[in-house]
């Protein structure tokens, strides 16, 4: 089993060095094949599929997580519709993002190449399979996917038909290449295998995340978790608190940009909690509060120390009436995760601070969280979400796959 | 022990917020009351040091690393100097690397921020520890600080000078902290301190880097180890590439950019060899050569296996005559540590082709592998040369001390 993680490694540094190098054209061609292939090969796929989701029914899955290994015709285009996306992205590599000279006439730039081998391990999720082929792909990194047990079968004939198209082009078929193997040894050997993987991003849960963390030799971007607060201050304009808090707690509760902890500045806890605690239970939200957010709302629960710290992913809200705004930007540093964090507020001065001081991916004045994410900022598809600082932070787009390398061009220049 | 390292990661993590809002003219006067701090004890650290290197001697701690132990009034006048550079650069913190308007209002800034609380783990070399000191003040980070133990001394009354100077400022003293205990333990536990450490940073030789690649839990830039190549190419300007091969080989032989393995194409192996190798030789160079570069200079000794793998930091090279510019990428490929590699040619298409296909920090063409440099690239001060893909890559200059957070004005926006 490490056996056919090393084999996969092997087959992926040695196909990288031609990925660097191809043309644009050439990747972006592939990714239209691939888009054909996928289309053409609907009824194929979607039966391998049908046949995983009845299994994993029959084995007692949980109904949301059947959800996400479903595949349909709408699925389908929409994968589809997501690698044409990525053909009209502009290819980062090879730009040469600075040149200079130097006094001795040495020049110096810093060209942008990819990262080599990519390693990406998910959960049962079989978008992903192609989305992270396709932004790997187009970056010219060889990419060696992961995905959730539950999905393999369908995992693979998504990588077939990916590697069957590939091979109508001038692109190596090992640029994607699906680790089989569902025994976690396999997982853990991947996550070691510094010799050929470059960088590793597990996209998944705050489970999946500490078992890499713990595990990985090979350097890692985390991704995703998010324990986002929104705290609205004294000077808030209490209709747009309103709208943002809702928006961002109930508008899609199962995504990691979600709100979770809603603090209140006390000064305007009295007119703001009735008004938007009755907006939120009107849209299904459980409240979990602390003593004096029970005060305004005496049909929340009463919130424990965990509850600050949960990344809920559901239509639960826990809220804290807070006696300033250094107690909230406290509550953040100790509670946060450094996804992405909002101040509602109509003080130049304080939400100039909150911007300052705050220590997240994303730090927002009067919007709301859920807008952290690589279409909504504008950067096209994205790989994942970066709570970590090293490398990528924040929504992850193509630039996040490439690396760069110096480049000097001398005559005959020697140290003295 | 592993509470020391606790409570100086939390000590750390209570400053960085501070430290990352201070302005520039105060991280500046910090600097320069530590260059004072350092002339006006120049006593006392020297007493300290000569007291610390007579121990060292007499425990036969190997000449080599007795000198880099060393201090006296001209290498404390070098840190000085050091720290009056750092003050000269332009500080990154603050810095809005760009800014753009979203269809619906939103306005997404990048806003460069220092990573938080730095960790490096240094050998026993007292220079580091106020250079890389400067380098974290400078970039508004708390720095905590691990040298080897045959220097702890010196370190101790070296961050005691630091600290003293600081509290003379607006900068908290806490901003530099050593970790004193010895242990191995106490630095296995700070790499492990995900709570509190953002990035560590391993200074020194092959095997430190790997103890920390195995220990961390915490993101690592890895630096250092350099198994450089200069490729001799059938079109070479033979004087230009004798010239660069005795430079890179001879000039610093100790430190990592220098050049460990030269590679020759057999065309012009019988011209180049004899030539190039006398220099070497005149200057004290051995030579370890393949069966083919014997032909050329027998008084060379044979190469094994071992020696295409290895960074000597000693006036010794190795010497391989390849068949053609593949095979010379190839070995490269299979033996480099991803540093420094050089190509010497006059021809324009090879010379293109080996800055795209070798995949290394810096890829020269008829240059010195000597010149990968943080001072020699235009960077200013150096904290080291990361030879990893994430992150950094090549020279350290302070912007690898520094990470983005997306700032992001709104007046009300919610997601659809």
């Amino acid at each position: 089993m490490s056996t056919e993680v090393t084999v996969l490694g092997q087959k992926a540094k040695k196909v990288a060095a031609t990925l660097a190098n191809l043309d644009s054209t050439a990747k972006n061609e592939a990714l239209l094949r691939i888009a054909d292939g996928l289309l053409a090969n609907q009824e194929r796929i979607l039966a391998v599929n049908q046949a995983e989701v009845a299994k994993a029914k029959a084995d007692g899955l949980k109904a949301s997580l059947v959800e996400r290994l479903m595949l349909n015709p709408d699925r389908i285009k929409a994968m589809v519709e997501g690698l044409r996306e990525v053909v009209r992205l502009e290819d980062p590599v090879g730009t040469v993002e600075k040149m200079w000279r130097r006094p001795n006439g040495l020049e110096i730039g810093l060209l942008r190449v990819p990262l080599g081998v990519v390693a990406i391990i998910y959960e049962a999720r079989p978008n992903v399979t192609v989305d992270a082929a396709a932004l790997c792909l187009k970056t010219g990194n060889a990419v060696i996917l992961r995905g959730g047990s539950e999905a393999l079968q369908t995992n693979q004939v998504l990588v077939e038909v990916i590697r069957e198209s590939l091979r109508k082009t001038t692109v190596p078929e090992d640029a994607v290449q699906l680790l089989a193997s569902p025994e976690r040894e396999a997982a853990v050997a991947l996550m070691k295998m510094r010799e050929y993987v470059d960088v590793l991003v597990p996209r998944g849960g705050a489970g999946l995340i500490k078992t890499v963390v713990s595990n990985a030799l090979v350097p890692v971007i985390e991704t995703g978790v998010g324990v986002c607060h929104t705290y609205v201050d004294a000077s808030a304009d209490l209709e747009q608190a309103i709208k943002i808090v809702v928006n961002a707690k109930t508008q899609r509760p199962s995504v990691c940009n979600a709100l979770e902890t809603l603090l209140v500045h006390q000064a305007i806890a009295a007119a703001f909690l009735p008004r938007c605690g009755e907006e939120l239970r009107r849209a299904g939200t459980e409240i979990r509060g602390c003593p004096q957010t029970l005060l305004h709302l005496p049909w929340a629960t009463a919130a424990t120390e965990e509850d600050w710290a949960t990344e809920y992913l559901d239509l639960i809200l826990a809220v804290k009436v807070v006696p300033d705004f250094a107690a909230a930007v406290d509550h953040i540093a100790k509670y946060g995760s450094g996804h992405s964090e909002c101040i509602i507020t109509t003080d130049y001065a304080t939400a100039r601070k909150f911007l300052q001081v705050v220590d997240a991916a994303a730090v927002y004045v009067n919007a709301s969280t859920r807008f952290t994410d690589g279409y909504e900022f504008g950067l096209g598809a994205e790989l994942g979400i970066s709570t970590q600082k090293l490398h990528a932070r924040g929504p992850m787009g193509l630039s996040a796959l490439t690396t760069t390398k110096y480049i000097i061009y001398g005559d005959g220049q020697i140290r003295q």
